[in-house]
């Protein structure tokens, strides 16, 4: 099998191309899936988008983001979220669910916030042939991204649903130092609910603002293959998306950049 | 009851205070605890600190640190600490207990070392009238500090030996995201385990190496009184510190600090 069957370079690791350009170069690198993100999206057009995605033959393996629950009037724009992974064609709408609401000291109850979200959300994007995949950040963003910091609990608000509407992103940045994260991918995978596998290595120092230093596949402390073999175990066949926000990859050439990322991805991951 | 009978600061948190300054702020403003780190005490003296400390009718609550274990050659400096601990006059040493080695991807690798550096170092401290507390850190130093990253782990680390001998660090800043910490905190408590409780607030954006973004008390999104209230609930009696590593309060006039500090513990964790 080909080397780059199952990989999938999500479009912020190399936000500095283009669509275009991004497209044009997972075409010429035989890379055959990408995920997008909606602002970039947005300004390139929607239907230009799915169609420019379309003709190259690529899959969109994601949609980031919907989600951040837990501060007022978002149902709407996680609807249109929905409705934009829809015409791109995607299966899955990736969710970050929200950190604590202004002045909030309660995640339980911004919890119970994301929970009620998702009985609106996951019947409308069922209606429109979108999974929802709730991703568990990293416990350092608690507080301002992402009440769901473990992937027991990303499951434990997925399982009220059919595996069909709503499961799990296994992200090895997020989940990595957790050691019930295993038990919890497997059970994922027995549930059919692990809807997207993401790779990014962890580094240290972190940054400021810890947003943009996750590590190119290879340089951090994270065992990838170990990762993917688990994940594998645990019954998924589908796409490994590499999203890797990182200063330093983002001020180099964006092609080099890509090159790199699938040629770790096939010497760490695979 | 006096408001401040259960209030020790660590020395860290007015670190621009010299011992003698910090020992004379105490006794001014009715502190009765410190807990004091290895390093500023040996630039004083380990014995003129003892006797300063001793002479001012202050309480050593902790001594930080051991631990490292993770790394070649430890457990001659841990059993130094010990010592130091015990010419200190405290009951407390807590460990820090590394991260992975140089190089390493195995974080139950690393948790197995500090399980067998304890179990030398345990009947040594004990020796000495000196009990080990295993200090979890935030899965955000999971790679480069301590790859103790939860109550649970640290618990399950002490479980093999007398509670007098190993227990834990319940500090509210790195564990306040995890759900299982609370149950934890319980068990601890039942054990006689909890041989500290640190406070800490979570603030953000973290700064670049998130080593100095400790929240002052009420600053941040930890609902200090309801740790307090659980840590009671769990049979604790013993000294609350207050551990802040924060660049702006090392940036200010130590003795304002330190009379902040002591009214926000009151204020928000009483």
């Amino acid at each position: 099998m080909n080397d780059l069957a199952r990989f999938s370079i999500n479009q912020m690791t190399v936000k500095q191309l283009s669509l275009p350009e991004l497209v044009d170069a997972c075409v010429r690198l035989g890379v055959p899936g990408i995920g997008l993100w909606r602002e970039p999206v947005a300004a390139y057009g929607l239907e230009a988008t799915a169609e420019l995605v379309r003709n190259a033959g690529l899959t969109v393996t994601t949609l980031c983001r919907g989600g951040f629950f837990t501060t007022a009037g978002g149902l709407d724009d996680n609807r249109a979220a929905v409705d934009e992974a829809a015409a791109l064609g995607t299966d899955t709408l990736v969710l970050v669910s929200g950190g604590l609401p202004p002045g909030g000291k309660d995640l339980p109850a911004a919890r119970s916030l994301i929970a009620d979200a998702l009985t609106e959300l996951a019947p409308y994007a069922a209606s429109r042939g979108v999974r929802l995949a709730i991703e568990p950040l990293h416990p350092m963003y608690a507080a301002d991204r992402c009440a769901v910091s473990t992937l027991d609990q990303a499951l434990a608000l997925a399982e009220p649903f059919p595996a069909s509407q709503v499961g799990v992103v296994v992200d090895t940045y997020h989940i990595w130092w957790d050691d019930r994260a295993p038990a919890a991918t497997a059970r994922a995978g027995a549930q059919g609910r692990i809807h997207s596998f993401q790779l990014a290595d962890w580094t240290t120092p972190l940054p400021a603002g810890v947003l943009t230093g996750r590590g190119q596949l290879g340089d951090g402390s994270i065992d990838l293959r170990a990762w993917r073999e688990r994940v594998d175990a645990a019954g998924y066949t589908g796409p490994i998306e590499v999203e890797l926000f990182n200063d330093g990859l983002w001020a180099r050439d964006g092609l080099e950049v890509l090159e790199e990322t699938a040629r770790r991805y096939v010497r760490h991951a695979l």
